[in-house]
């Protein structure tokens, strides 16, 4: 089998050392494209992607550039061509689902995404076996590394958020720009993904509620310490009677469970399946070898046919009226929670059960006037 | 694609029941054959063995009567007509691994048996798949539910052995003898399959040395909690430079690592992949639905064609003379480990570091000489 592998950058080599030091002769690195010029890697070094997509011989076209553009420009002339796409670009994969997904249909070309939720961790490959056999509930979990990271050693040495989103910056756990991932978005696009695998769905990222952990303090970190839990950036979908749930927040854990034990910038998802009841996958959801290991699988999946093409049933709407949970929330002016509180804890309130999309909505809302407030489900 | 289920127990009713309703017609019963009626049960009712397997139309053959005769005999002539294979039944695959693969290669049926070492977890098919990209440069974990949950309960209560074991069999967790979990030979299979799947080695249960916990008190946990530790029962597997170690033992883990807080009766299998590093699976470890749909996994695994042939590279001595750690080692009279105590721990020692063969060997000779002795290994 001939794969061509856009993008050298950390993941696309990681990809292609796997496939020449494990894999060749049997699978092969035919084309590899980018504007460095790699030339140490002994195949073709195509100049545009109709040179890739135009040579019958390639099977399968690795993306690894990331971002939306080009990249979809070059998955979309791939699927065309009737080559079959290998991507971890979470954020395309979650904006196109789909329209990607009509277009492999049309023209019997594989779409396979492993490493976009996950990174290392075989979730979405457990999820559509699992799922063959019996209706996946519900899943959950942490699926993001670096809040992880983050809320992992502020629990552990009572440092503040600050230096701590610092320190994982020098480790390379976080950008830069820390936003993607400590307001929830990188989570959000990897729920949807999940929720489209798990259910046929199609719903958009920007439909699920979704909360980080950009304003979360040292003193909140010590109320739950004082009660014996640990706060996780966790994502849950679900569904039931035809409605599908789905959304991302902080989420209180008592310290004996596992998601309480998951250590610096590792992830642990679980799905909840009709017979076989709580699987939970633990791993590296990022990292070049990890991330390169789960996209060159799924090269050797479309070699073996270890695929399963989804039946999207259409878009599906969000709703979480029926989950419904107490809530830790802090900020500096209380007031507006009204009836809704229950308890002190710290700086902050404990309060009586809230359905998820109106504690969402309320957040949403003292968020957009600019107040720093921080909230974080109960696990019940 | 038709199946024939062989034994209505726990499981293999499990596994009608999930057949019928989830994916009938595009794979249905055509025979059950049990000594019992089952008259609500719409298909053939086999009377022998021969009756299925000169069916032409019977693609899958189940087995789930337990033991190893007549089980063994169901399926080599199920294989030998050239019929895949799938079971839960951990002793007849560990004996006979070698001579049942080879039946199935000469034939090309498929053998199956993700159910017999993770139960509910696709822990089988996960080792398989990681395996295709780079080697597995080492396993573990709790893969017994039982002894998990005598080693769980004793640890969050302080209860005694017997009362906990007794508890476990009032939960049907354990059997009225339950010799083949306290012992560790339940946890002996398992590692036997996982090696020779991981490796494609050959190796015999017998060969593993094994410790259990049948001689283990709530003074020996009590002096565990004393220093942050916590009891689990844990295989492991590994290879380096051509030399497979093996073995079962109690072993030490700080308190907050994922083993530590795994509850009740579940299990958390581990592997480390030269690429993807480790990756970690939870779930339960037996039950009639979770292991009736791993089993069923592997049936829709046969029809889609999602299984991966073993080259079986002849049989290996299992050496563990480079597993080096320290133990925990307690009985009446201790003076025979001389120079090994490193330091006192409740009622036992501390050992300087050991190799896992020469401990075993050790404890062996004391245990053959009618002496109560416990021992655990630092996860170090």
């Amino acid at each position: 089998m001939k794969v061509a592998i856009i993008g050298l950058g950390v993941v696309g080599y990681g990809a292609y050392e796997i496939i020449r030091d494990e894999l060749a002769p049997e699978i092969e690195v035919k084309y590899v494209m980018d504007l460095r010029p790699f030339e140490e890697i002994p195949c073709i070094h195509a100049k545009d992607i109709n040179q890739i997509v135009s040579d019958p011989e390639v099977d399968v076209v690795v993306e690894s550039i990331g971002g939306l553009h080009p990249a979809y420009e070059f998955i979309t002339a791939s699927l065309k061509a009737g080559k079959s796409v290998v991507t971890a670009n979470k954020h395309l994969i979650s904006k196109y689902y789909k329209e990607l997904y009509q277009l492999s249909h049309e023209t019997g070309a594989c779409l396979q995404y492993t490493p976009s939720a996950g990174g290392g961790i075989p979730w979405l490959h457990n999820l559509t076996r699992t799922r063959r056999c019996g209706a996946i509930e519900s899943f959950s979990g942490i699926i993001n590394g670096t809040t992880n990271y983050i809320l992992d050693n502020m629990t552990l040495t009572g440092a503040a958020f600050e230096p701590t989103l610092k320190r994982a910056q020098e480790l390379g756990y976080a950008e830069a720009d820390p936003s993607a991932d400590i307001d929830g978005l990188d989570v959000q696009r990897k729920c949807a993904i999940s929720v489209n695998r798990a259910y046929d769905a199609v719903i958009a990222p920007e439909d699920i509620p979704t909360a980080g952990i950009r304003f979360i303090t040292d003193e909140d970190i010590a109320a739950f310490r004082s009660k014996g839990l640990v706060c996780r950036l966790i994502c849950r979908g679900s569904r039931k009677d035809g409605k599908v749930s789905a959304y991302v927040e902080p989420t209180l854990f008592a310290a004996d469970t596992l998601e309480a034990n998951v250590p610096d910038n590792n992830n642990l998802i679980t799905l909840v399946g009709k017979y076989v009841g709580r699987l939970s996958f633990y791993g590296q959801g990022a990292g070049r070898y990890p991330t390169a290991h789960s996209m060159v699988e799924d090269i050797v999946d479309i070699h073996m046919g270890w695929v399963r093409d989804p039946q999207l049933t259409g878009a599906a709407e969000v709703d979480n009226s029926a989950q419904i949970h107490r809530y830790y929330v802090r900020c500096e002016n209380l007031s507006f929670l009204g009836d809704l509180v229950e308890a002190k804890l710290g700086s902050g309130v404990v309060t009586v059960p809230v359905s998820v999309g109106e504690m969402h909505r309320i957040a949403s809302t003292r968020l957009a006037q600019g107040e720093k407030l921080f909230f974080a489900g109960f696990d019940e």
